[in-house]
């Protein structure tokens, strides 16, 4: 199996109002370094996986609507508890149309896996990943 | 497949004598920078794969009996080589026994996979991960 | 000069309501992963800096008022842009408080500079840094 | 599953003559920071999945040829495309034939998979991985 | 003092022609993981030594030329053995050039202090800093 | 000002027969990744302010003494509590002797500053820097 796996980042703001949460209840926020990995079987003819240039570019667009919102007001996830594996699952869907619209190139339906990773701090990290 | 990943650390001596271990024979040390992963198919309806504070709490519970230690004299690993391996091995087993005595909280019964990272430098690191 | 470094993190919302902020004058968030310096000229008859287990201490205490916060709501940044900038220079502040106080240990009169950085992604981060 | 992952890297020049790689069609380079990960599915009786010290002197050995080479003039890597896909399976096979030669030690016989993981900035990475 | 860092990189080959360099002397290449710090003794009417934006705009401006070529052939660089010691000196000499047009805003007087720092591999990095 | 910072590690086991060290009085231990920067004013002819083969050279034989040793038992060290800030200093006078002999290469007298950066975990670190 090969992967190619690229990093961009997202600022937020955002509540978790469930007692669960604790102190993380209030408005509060983060940063999540958002690795995002595709995996093919094998190699197109030019030797890739994916263009890393392609999936540098489709995770910014997939970020995009997401970086420097609260995201108790992003219509998106209206009703969804955003937690860090929520938001991971959230990117991985918008990825996965991506690669169904074919805009990670005319290689996009031989990516048969994506995996999402959120970092949301130096000691602690989120994923989701499934197969195509 | 969801994961939550979260990172404390040890640091500990101890010898490894077998003579493949060559100038590692000797008392000598390591700290462990330790990745503890929690695997879930689904999440609870919290949006939650695991609690990130519990997942925190648990692995800084399971690494103080070994963190300042000198492992050649810690009973629980009495008669064991302690590798990299082993002690992840070791890491593990306590973390499955937290998950199945439900401290990792009411969905502790969903993880079904642990994986335990030690990096114990730069350069190198082992891991062991099971399903449960 | 020797110094001590310390890691620990916080997890904030707040706005930017400047125009040089462009899409950061919404409410959005960040983690600030935060390394606490304390430098001094020579060690005490322990062999120590600053005891690496009282800065981490202090540090925690001095983030702790700011985690999981929306900052537009802290009394103590009232009327402040919370940049990057502003805020290390804020926690920069308490630590030379908790330095006077003489919180981290019997040597702290000897400490004679604090840095403060926050990194605020894998990309970005700022500092402020000065003698006490 | 153990694993033991070893870091070692290379510097090295090469083009990319594709119209899909745009700018890197023309002379270029990288340096591949490269992680070797050996798995087996037990421990010998010394403790060890694969000794770190034997896997990181394998892979140097494995690497050396490519360090410090324009790729586009490696012998062995003629007529292939040398994307970072490309070089880990490259090195995969290289470190394979190692594992079939019995130079991880007594035990490589018993490595079951290999990953090979090409960091070519903070911000973009690929990997091979397959069962031996 | 305070600072603001980012980071971008550039994938260049080059050779260096002396015998000091050993293998290094053919052409080979390497990642040039690169941080551009940003140095002022007071913060703006907005709360900020440097605007993290335009620092990330202007820095990805200078690396463009060096993005993804031969050094050997950069006319810029002409007659110059492109160490990473070398190479950072240029990069500070654009980034200095930048602060004097007034290219990072209109707080760009106030800058006092410029560091870049090249990290080309997991284990060795060189910078250069000067006061402006 | 011109640097060049290498990396490696030690692996080393002591005590900390202090009261104020806690927990860590007793026999425990520490991965070092260790940081040496050798800084210099300009370039000599080659480009170079340090070699950084040299440098790694230079570095790995001042850490080797130490290196899969208990601190208490290296004759060296003798009678010294082996503090973070202390093995810091230790190394650094070590690398002093080394630019002293000029084991640096040629250059070696233009070295005008070292510091030496121990990171004992994800969270922790400490160093000394001095001018020659």
């Amino acid at each position: 199996m090969f992967a190619v796996e690229v990093r961009d980042h997202i600022m937020i703001a955002h509540s978790l109002p469930r007692p669960v949460f604790g102190p993380a209840q209030a408005m509060h926020g983060a940063t999540f370094v958002t690795d995002a990995a595709f995996f093919t079987r094998d190699l197109d003819e030019d030797g890739l996986a994916v263009d890393i240039g392609a999936a540098t570019t489709v995770l910014g667009e997939v970020l995009k609507p997401l970086n420097y919102q609260n995201l108790d007001e992003v219509e998106a996830l209206n009703g969804k508890v955003t937690t860090t594996e929520v938001i991971a699952k959230f990117i991985f869907d918008r990825l996965a149309e991506a690669v169904a619209d074919g805009r990670l190139g005319p290689g996009s339906h031989r990516i048969c896996k994506i995996r999402v990773t959120l970092h949301e701090s130096h000691a602690a990290r989120g994923w989701y990943e499934a197969e195509l």
